[in-house]
């Protein structure tokens, strides 16, 4: 296993080479004038900074015709050389790990799945070590290096720090996973939110390319939301933030594990809309897709569960809009499999309760195969990789 | 009347000399060295760029004994003169123009009060320029230069445009507020949302100082919120942010204007507390100060009104702290003249429904004169003086 030491270096050295590579990287391929225009620099500030990037192989000339070829400034695209480094991105759920090795622009070449081994940190953290040294073996095969470790964990994380300060679903209390995990793989570790993690994902990578005002919300056993104001993920001053779970929907609504009642969550989350359907119908429900087959099915209760779900969810992004005005809010997370039962409703109690123009935020949906999860963990290590020299980016 | 061609520019041509008066605006007397630390700058880009704006008056050295009187770069901490320049903020409110001068440092040095004559938008100009004019009559007594009229209106306001969009109380829609009043005045004019315009003055002069992520709730005929999110007030992506007064507390709750049932101002306005005291007891209560004083008498309806008003403030409070996880909540507003009959249940609700450690954030309440409206116009004059070269500060 190879140690911090060997660990190889961005030759991105301040806050704008940084910036400038990170333009390309999410709107590459693009001309260095363009590069200039959104980054707010000079062209010859770009031109400058690209060419080390180029030499040391993480960006790359696009071999199109030079359409200006008469100017000194050299006018064809750049893009990112994705196979230029891998990543390694690891979500720990409440039973299962999950690990992505992915390239330098966030695209998944391989993943492994472990079921969780107890909730004990050291045994969590040896299955996580060995589905890494399997991934790096895969990378061995492309003779890629791989330069950096996210890890994605729900509940309060402090990434600064690199301490998961409290995982209600792993019941981890400050547990310093970054430096653990650093001892244990010799790579630098990246640990966030998942919800976070996911976020930064589609900042830099999907629906949230461009835009500096944007959530996502997600739908599943528990429902997050990862906040991005002013281009810059939102991380709450005390570790919380994104809590849209735990939006009030009403106030006589059934309780949830914060204290409270009718909270979004216990009343769209998976293990809510189980309840109900079980405690009114008095069936046997297994699970979240015996759920979802009964409502198909065209059973009333558990179609109108999923109705409640979606008013709830959509008051809660409403709630969102209105508060921050955002661009686009994009829903996600595994819940989408049961979308058609509570789209409408989402819609509909989104419009309701959107304020004036907020109603004009672009609300969408994208479905996410469980390793996007993971693969957000890699879009973590890969900031953290670039912006070595930055601030940290999530305060 | 003096043309904008007499306008006097500041001599800060860069985001980075922007930001160097702008920290020694709120924290001066500061030494050099601080500047520098807090702005994220080199000690000599922070003494090349004071020297110009103390040429220009705009800021003086402390005649403080000399710490470090051997160092080559001065060891005195500077500040803002504030009797350098004058501003001038207005107010329009449903029926009243307030108006104020006040210095570069945004302390109030004369005001004015005029009741509203209509709602046409051209008569209410022609007041404000009345208004403007005898304020400037006023400081050409102190010989002291106006540099720029900064104006306030409740509702949707494209302060980027210049534009009111749409404030409810005035009716206006598309009004181009900032052009017709720099046409009438002379004077480079910045029209904001009347809460983003009081946050700014906290963020600049108040008990948002230091903060990167606070928030400003508003409690009056309103319920407002102004949000800092990473240094900089939230405009939202199509104008609205910050509308805690739509956020549901109970869906069967009485009726909002917005359309919806429940909302935070439609349990804790003015017009809902006095709705439901004269719907429940039949009294004849003519306005906020008689129902203050049943209430003070003890009067159990009033009482339980004021105690309802209190906890939908306290859920939206909440509700803000679990989305952005603020450092502080300001809670301000003329509502305050009521702060003892519903603090503690804002407390109490607020404790109950904020999640984890967002409940860490600090709710402190700042009594708030009615002028203070007009002077957070004023400080964002200030700030569009400051910043001229800046991006809008406001997106
Ligand atoms: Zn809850
Ligand atoms: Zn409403």
């Amino acid at each position: 296993m190879s140690s911090l030491r060997d660990a190889e270096t961005f030759p991105a050295h301040t806050p704008a080479a940084s910036q400038i590579f990170t333009t390309v990287l999410c709107h590459g391929p693009i001309t260095r004038l363009e590069v200039a225009r959104r980054a707010g620099l000079s062209p010859a500030a770009v031109t400058k900074a690209v060419r080390p990037l180029i030499e040391a192989g993480y960006l790359v000339e696009e071999a199109e015709e030079q359409t200006r070829p008469a100017l000194g400034r050299p006018a064809n695209p750049v893009r990112v050389d994705g196979s230029r480094a891998l990543f390694v991105g690891v979500k720990v759920t409440g039973d299962e790990i999950i690990a992505v090795l992915t390239n330098l622009c966030c695209r998944i070449r391989a993943a492994r799945h472990a079921p969780l081994p107890g909730r004990e940190a050291e045994d969590v953290l040896a299955r996580v070590a060995d589905l890494v040294a399997e991934l790096r073996t895969e990378a061995e095969k492309s003779g890629t290096p791989v330069l950096g470790l996210g890890v994605a964990v729900s509940g309060d994380v402090d990434r600064a720090a690199g301490v998961v300060r409290w995982s209600p679903f792993l019941e981890w209390r400050d547990i310093p996973l970054a430096g653990l995990l650093q001892k244990a793989t010799g790579l630098p570790v990246t640990v966030d939110n998942d919800v976070r993690a996911l976020t930064v994902a589609e900042q830099w990578f999907g629906a949230g390319v461009g835009l500096s005002d944007f959530a996502v919300v997600t739908v599943g056993a528990g429902i997050g939301c990862g906040l991005v104001v002013h281009g810059r993920v939102v991380a709450g001053a005390h570790g919380v933030a994104g809590e849209i779970g735990h939006v009030t929907v009403d106030p006589a609504g059934p309780p949830c594990h914060c204290g409270n009642r009718g909270c979004v969550e216990a009343i769209a989350g998976d293990a809510a809309i189980l309840r109900r359907i079980r405690d009114t119908t008095g069936a046997e429900v297994a699970g979240v897709p015996e759920a979802v087959a009964l409502a198909h099915a065209g059973d009333p209760v558990a179609r109108d569960t999923y109705a409640r779900a979606g008013e709830a969810i959509g008051r809660g992004i409403a709630t969102v809009a209105n508060l921050l005005g955002p661009e686009r809010v994009i829903i996600s997370g595994e819940g989408l499999a049961a979308y058609d039962l509570f789209a409408e409703q989402i819609r509909d109690a989104f419009a309701a309760a959107a304020f004036g123009s907020a109603a004009r935020c672009d609300v969408k949906t994208r479905p996410l195969p469980f390793e996007e999860w993971a693969r957000g963990a890699a879009a973590t290590a890969i900031q953290s990789f670039i912006r070595a020299d930055d601030q940290p980016p999530s305060r």
